[in-house]
């Protein structure tokens, strides 16, 4: 895709995410490393993805923090891709784009994957925007308070 | 972007919603409808894309049904463009970004935007992955149940 503007400086930190993350295949990477997928062969296998496309995807993604370069866990000469703390957190947009994909975008009985919880094996709750006070917020019950132009 | 594989008939709700939404400009849009953006001029002021961009991006979000053209509010020749239920829905997705972006992108001190509880003013709370019982999940703490394959 080609960038028209860089987002990179933007006030707006959806905008600015987006300037990291903001590609399809960046995301599915990102999901493949939160379900433990490590080797460039593994990504490339999972995905499907062109080898040179899979290998600027990593490197923009180590660039940014995302993730990093281990040596193998096998002790064998391949590296592997650990996501980075700041990736790892990116694990709650990988789940709100899933629960909107359930909610949305399949047919009644429709097979999908389904995020659980690892000890108990039970379908994760439907993430909800709270309020400090703890109300649950809907989508028009909030607002975007702009940083003052300066 | 080109797209290489389609996603649209994915069994990862992950993927299938970024063969809808997995592109930067169609969330820019999405997040500015969120805030109350209709009219095509208005998007395209405010983000600085190509007219042709644009159309195009409108077109196929109203084709996936999460745009739709409405009436002018003023009476007025323009039509508009409204989320719709399930586009309204993608609330989630964007705030879970902006969080991101928050925690991930700025610097100490850097001004950026903020989500408010509308009636408070207060910054909405962080998003946080919860058990069917209530426990707060870390990354870690969950798994992808896969579908069987057929």
């Amino acid at each position: 895709m080609v960038k028209r503007v860089s987002l990179s400086q933007a006030a707006c930190p959806v905008a600015r995410a987006l300037d990291v993350i903001g590609d399809w295949w960046s995301l599915l990477i990102i999901r493949d490393a939160l379900e433990g997928v490590r080797r460039f062969g593994a990504f490339q296998a999972g995905l499907g993805i062109a080898k040179g496309m899979l290998a600027t995807r990593l490197r923009d993604l180590v660039e940014d923090g995302i993730l990093e370069i281990a040596p193998a866990s096998d002790g064998s000469a391949y590296s592997e891709y650990v996501l980075t703390a700041k990736g790892r957190e990116l694990h709650l947009v990988v789940a709100a784009l899933r629960q909107w994909g359930e909610a949305a975008l399949y047919a009644p009985g429709e097979d999908h994957s389904v995020l659980v919880d690892r000890t108990r094996g039970q379908k994760v709750a439907r993430l909800a925007l709270q309020a400090a006070d703890g109300r649950t917020l809907q989508w028009n019950e909030t607002r975007v308070r702009h940083v003052a132009a300066v």
